[in-house]
């Protein structure tokens, strides 16, 4: 038996494939021909351009849109003027092989980038070197497609799964995923839970500990692995992957109940999503509205904004597929980690403590104003609420209405209909506006507390920061305070609080939260029969 | 007249010393002999570092060790085997003179930090250019040095000033600094008001608007520059500056004064230090205590860890020098944004939501240890107090006080002297802490607001970062109901409460915080008059 990580839960048993990189040797030649080896090393870029836009699109449609992002920054790295020229250079300077000098410009690279010690660089580290691989195997007419033929049931193993890896399995076949490194935030972590296999991973040396066709049980609720069990274990693992379907199977007959606690309180459980298709798998999930609207999906992997026409066709589609169901829309939350190629943002030191979300949307009116006017035209044709992110004072809450309003009259003006009764609120997830709640409830609809912010700001600290990720704690005494302060303001002033941050679907807050008397949870699509099932034995 | 930021107060009448950047044209020239090529730049590395070395040593000399910090990555970087080994093997590949070789390394460090757009990666870069400029001139054998000669009253005008530029003036003879670029946290703002000479920075132009001997007065309070005045102006000026010197006179007078507020309740007024001598400064210039005692300077610009005996010299020669009054020790709060070259430290996205403090303190309980025998070792020679930084969580506390605990054990069984009643507090800089002021009154001796921090968690802004810096104000409503919390809850316990943010020196916050109740309040020495002056006539 063997531990790791518990990436995504269920249970599979299965046959290993060991799915390890080869390694290839690049001979450095000399050439004569200049012009023809730039042409060579030109087709050897086009040629990966292409099948990085396949990947992406298989993604896409697979997955989404959101875990299709990282192909994006690969395709830009192959039109970075910096790294294409440094290659042409290389080649011309030293009269090279085009192998080489890829392979030379890239090792460059990831000499800064890894010197570095940072998250980011080093994913950007991990992103040159997966796109100099592909250049390389390109040269060399090496295939770079994954495409195995796996057999049903297979168990991938792997030292870590790249994004293009894990873009290239078939979903069909493959039942679990374990790799040596990665945490629960790692990228083939967050791909396992959304095609809901299981998956343990950072398990050391688990490549070594296995070989092709081993029989193994991934347990990924406890993040355990037994190799090549015998049949009792098996038996006792097949029983308990038959108790999980079973409680599955149960949970889906929530999916139309309303909940209501069993002291008779009617609480709303919703959805948070991040593109309008997503509606429908809170609404499978038995989700009674949409709670957070992520409305970034709508700005990412293009050229230049959205116009005024797609953002309303989006919010309408959400709108009017929840059947007077409400849609919480938050507005722009852009800026800091997340970044827009059309919009230069200044890097910063700390992104967390920076220019996003409403600061930016406040100092840029002009995409401000393109987004309210259709989330405004989208509110005739449902029952959507607008959501203010990043709020930290009522200066900024009574500006973002004021362009709200100047919207709404140009719409009248225009003679476009919208709902004139909207509901405007505001995320509660700085500090300062937790503690300023009671002067905010005088003033917004509604409060949606953001927690995952609201915990690393109270605390102080980075959740995805793996020193100090035993800090961030929604149970911190301080936390709780804060969140019944908020619910408590809220109702003071007759306005409804909800929570969208993933404590709302934390099985273990669930009933403190019920007790200080929020009113809606909203969490993502997946877990939201299990939190309807405990609400309902409260 | 032209308008620029404020840096240092102050005004100064005198005349302009134009400082300009000559360009240097590197030519490309084809060596034969390899060896000599790599004598003659490894000379020319060592020249450097004399040069760098001796800059740093005036600097720490006339400005204060952490002001010289910045020459310490200097010679790092002339220490730096990628660094140095790229241009080696610039010069081997190309087989060209060193200069090209430097110039061309030095160039794609700058493309690659430049291109960043990170304020850190910003400041990297400049260091960058700094250095190869003065390895280039080394070996073009051109003079690096600054020494120019200064007439009486001269006020230099640059496009800005470089560490080693500010170093190199003559401080008996420029009397204000005007440039055209930077901000109050630049680095030749800084060192203005460390010099206590007015400036004015971010001008724009003004290198372009003033010519050498102009006439110009300098506003450093009102961030004015006048050039070529007629005699009224001057006359006005001369009156403000004399006025501005009386003021200064009159606050003299306050010293030796105890300070006590207009309805006689006593309130301490304290100096925060960085190095030990610094309580000669605090002591000049009035102060009751050492408020805030910043241990970090202990453990830079070194090889290794200073050991428990140097520590221990340092805290008792500031307890000593103080003659019974307090001084509050804070313990190391390093990481994140500063740095230690011998404790190898994860990058992180975000710095101040990371591994730095009592965090990592208490993970690396070796280091911690020693400072805090150190700590009590001293805390027999005066009024030494203890406080922990970042504390989130009374386990925290809990766990720092068990390491001093086990410290408290070993001296005794050692038969090593130390205060038993010793004082411990903490930082009250994380909302958290703040939020739960009440249950932490219940166990500490006494609280210390560090408003620098709350402020930024509380309203998630970096006062860094120019774009959200305006978000940054401590009389946010929320900052202040955190702060009254903390105090109400110190007293409601029998403990005291201080404050080491800037605030405690800001003028227009004084009387709210004394009305507030605050107890202490510990700020820059040069800030302790006015403050006094302010609470004696509140």
């Amino acid at each position: 038996m063997k531990k790791g990580i518990a990436a995504s839960k269920g249970y599979a048993i299965g046959k290993v494939v060991l799915k390890l990189h080869e390694e290839v040797i690049i001979e450095e030649k000399n050439i004569t021909n200049l012009d023809e080896e730039k042409a060579r090393f030109s087709k050897s870029l086009e040629l990966s351009k292409e099948q990085i836009l396949k990947i992406k699109e298989k993604t896409e449609r697979e997955m989404g849109a959101d875990k299709a992002e990282v192909f994006e920054s690969h395709m830009m790295l192959l039109d970075d003027p910096e790294f294409v020229g440094a290659i042409e250079s290389n080649i011309e300077m030293n009269m090279v092989n085009s192998e080489k000098a890829v392979s030379e410009v890239s090792e460059m690279y990831l000499g800064i980038f890894e010197s570095m010690d940072d998250e980011y660089m080093r994913e950007r580290a991990a992103d040159v070197k997966d796109v100099a691989n592909r250049i390389i195997a390109n040269l060399l007419g090496k295939s770079t497609s994954g495409a195995q033929v796996f057999e049903n049931n297979t168990i991938v193993v792997a030292h870590d799964l790249t994004p293009s890896d894990t873009a290239e399995l078939d979903k069909e076949k493959v039942i679990a995923f374990l790799t040596n490194i990665g945490g629960r935030t790692s990228h083939s972590a967050i791909m396992a839970r959304s095609l809901e296999i299981p998956a343990v991973v950072g398990m050391g040396d688990i490549t070594s500990s296995v070989k092709n066709g081993d029989t193994v049980i991934v347990d990924g609720v406890e993040g355990v692995v037994i190799i090549n069990p015998d049949e009792e274990t098996i038996q006792k693992y097949e029983y308990k992957q038959l108790q999980y379907k079973k409680e599955k199977e149960e949970l889906k007959k929530l999916v139309s109940v309303k909940t209501v606690t069993k002291a008779g309180k009617k609480v709303e459980v919703a959805g948070n999503i991040g593109t309008p298709e997503e509606v429908h798998k809170v609404l499978e999930n038995g989700g009674e509205a949409v709670g957070l609207f992520r409305t970034e999906f709508l700005y990412m992997d293009r050229e230049q904004m959205p116009t005024e026409e797609e953002q309303f066709e989006a919010y309408k589609y959400a709108a009017e597929k929840m059947e007077g169901r409400a849609v919480v829309i938050r507005t722009l939350d852009i800026g800091g980690d997340k970044k827009l190629e059309y919009l230069p943002m200044p890097e910063e030191m700390n992104p967390f403590l920076g220019y996003r979300a409403i600061r930016l949307c406040l100092d840029r009116k002009d995409i401000f104003k393109v987004q309210l006017r259709a989330l405004l035209r989208a509110s005739a044709f449902g029952n959507l609420k607008i959501m203010f992110p990043m709020i930290s004072s009522l200066e900024e809450f009574f500006a973002a209405k004021e362009v709200l309003k100047e919207c709404m009259d140009e719409l009248r003006a225009e003679g476009k209909n919208f709902n004139e009764k909207l509901e405007v609120g505001i995320m509660v997830e700085i500090p300062a506006a937790a503690v300023m709640a009671d002067e905010f409830a005088k003033h917004v609809d509604f409060f949606s507390i953001g927690t995952n912010d609201l915990i690393q700001y109270t605390l102080a600290a980075d959740r995805m920061n793996e020193k100090v990720s035993y800090l961030y704690n929604p149970m911190h005494p301080a936390v709780l305070r804060l969140i019944k302060m908020t619910i408590e303001a809220a109702h003071k002033e007759g306005k409804w609080c909800g929570m969208c941050g993933e404590m709302a679907g934390d099985e273990a807050a669930i009933e403190t939260l019920l007790e200080y008397g929020l009113d809606e949870f909203s969490m993502s699509a997946s877990s939201i029969l299990k939190a309807k099932q405990i609400i309902m034995n409260s």
